[in-house]
């Protein structure tokens, strides 16, 4: 794995008015940059993510993957509120001395991008090849493509160019069981009391919208094993949820948490900006759209809308039972879509058309 | 409204080994019994309803609706462990004197099926010409199925054969999140300090699996509202949900939706039974599977292997997008598939054959 850096900004406005002071940015970069210093690919994670792309996205950054680390500098960056390395509540408020916590503003999608072009410019980068990501990562790729007009590319994966109600209405569940935590106290609790209980149930709920009934059904059928207190037996998915709630309060900030629900649900591009066709209209960039058949959380209808709307898009969707984390669990067929549409777009008498791809 | 009425049973053996002495079932009937004793027709209410039928039903029970009340003797009766008259966790336990609050017993399916086979009996019924409900309601109307050989007609509507790893998991996410309320004391709480905002939070989990991306999106999109505390504004859809959390909480109980919840965990058509689909070939009544094509809960493939497994079942497809929430909201078109298929069921001559019915 790359090292992890660290780049300092003094301030950081945010678009809700506040800034902060003395933030921290964690990425990690893979290859070089280029002579022209027009070889860069920025990734993005999804919202419990981190900056390591080429672990958690092995599949499609790499030496000879569709994101490519022998052509292309590559670089990730853990975003402004998770607690992976970059400034959020766990992080020291310069102006308290004291951990921010509960008081750690809400950054919005813009907020993330504006800060990662301000990182790119950091590290020399004069043009980015091209922005992809899943999920949350998605949006500030589809983001990223409205605020520069310099960028080339966009991939957007298992995404949507505005949070619906829907997925708003997943997060607010999610939040909601955290709130319910006695350690909750807004956000004002000690870090070796943390929310737990809430926090594993917002995962659990979270778990829930990212698979699809037919994997659940084939993966844990009824069976029923030995629960964690081996008095009684539990439905084999019942463990299952508890166990990956538990994994994620090991590794995860319930204010994170909170926070990076709430930067999805600021996502929007049509925001301040007029009508939300118009403004898909208007993106430039050549893009690609991904979905899933089976994602429950980011229908296909709505990247179909998304695809159609900008005028040199193409939308490809991969067939599997994983619902949203396909995006994650189906790494080689969408290294082989994304690499394939690189291609294709790196020929000049390269035209872009709708089209679907379907990938079995 | 008709009176709710109390019958009392001295003991009720449960599936579990345990047993309930001094149970009362709240009912409430419509119609009257024939001389033959046989045109009873049974409603069964879904995990949060109650035994008035005729109310949440409206559509599809009363003069000249599909269970119509002029030629039918209609009962519904509250599900053991609910808390709507029928003996559950806010009841006295005679052994103790006190509420059973944690310590009610989880009644399986056919316990409840059970249950309401001894109340016809008390009520003189000789022969049941139908049983019908929604969801969970779908469970014990199957489940009397292979347990009453001697009923006539079922419906099983959004329903399963079997709850799959699927819905257990959302019912675990919402247990955990009732569990995870500081009040909770494992379901031993005072009546006038309930764990409000933990069932708060099970119901606003539910609500999405009720219902659907396409209908939360049209409803809401992503309007803002001032929030409850008017400092600022909320997302139409987080308020939505808080308000539906909250309604629960003023009319339900936490433990009634924990056990409840594990009654629908208990079903199985197959369990102890040898394989499912022996199962389902061995029904020998008439059966009508009414499925929602958005039903995120229970998808219609589930319910098209059952009415393929089962020999005398039709399927009907209700074109909705409502989702799970269609087995209410679209009332008047499940009372024309239900009345459609009761009087083809009627002549003589009717052949049962596998056919989709899609109503828009």
């Amino acid at each position: 794995m790359s090292n992890r850096l660290i780049q300092s900004f003094d301030a950081v406005e945010l678009e809700s008015g506040q800034s902060l002071s003395g933030v921290e940015v964690a990425y990690q970069t893979w290859g070089a940059l280029n002579n022209e210093r027009n070889n860069a690919v920025v990734v993005f994670h999804s919202m419990s993510g981190d900056s390591d792309a080429a672990s958690w996205w092995n599949a499609i950054v790499g030496p000879g993957r569709a994101i490519c680390t022998n052509t292309y500098f590559v670089i990730c960056a853990n975003l402004l509120g998770s607690c992976y390395g970059t400034t959020g509540p766990t992080s020291i408020n310069p102006a308290t001395g004291k951990a921010y916590r509960g008081d750690f503003p809400v950054c919005t999608v813009r907020d993330q991008v504006q800060l990662q072009r301000r990182l790119l410019e950091e590290l020399g980068v004069r043009e980015v090849e091209c922005v992809i990501g899943g999920s949350l990562g998605g949006f500030l790729a589809l983001e990223w493509a409205v605020l520069d007009p310099t960028l080339k590319k966009v991939v957007a994966v298992t995404s949507s160019g505005r949070h619906s109600a829907w997925c708003i209405g997943w997060t607010e569940a999610q939040r909601q069981a955290i709130f319910t935590d006695p350690n909750w106290n807004e956000g004002n609790y000690e870090p070796d009391q943390p929310p737990a209980a809430g926090l594993a149930n917002a995962r659990m709920i979270a778990m829930l919208s990212y698979r699809n009934p037919a994997s659940f059904s084939a993966r844990f059928g009824r069976e029923r094993v030995p629960s964690e207190n081996n008095k009684e037996l539990a439905f084999s998915v019942e463990t299952y949820l508890r166990y990956q709630g538990g994994k994620l309060v090991d590794r995860f900030d319930a204010n994170s948490y909170v926070r990076l629900t709430q930067t999805s649900n600021s996502h929007d591009l049509s925001r301040g900006r007029g009508s939300y066709l118009d403004v898909l209209r208007s993106i430039r960039q050549q893009v690609l759209i991904v979905g899933v058949d089976s994602d429950i959380l980011f229908p296909l209808e709505e990247q179909q809308e998304l695809a159609d709307g900008i005028p040199n898009a193409e939308f490809a969707i991969i067939e599997s039972p994983h619902g949203h984390d396909a995006f994650l669990l189906e790494g080689e067929t969408l290294n082989a879509i994304v690499k394939k549409w690189l291609g294709a777009t790196q020929k000049s008498i390269y035209q872009p058309h709708f089209q679907h791809v379907s990938c079995a």
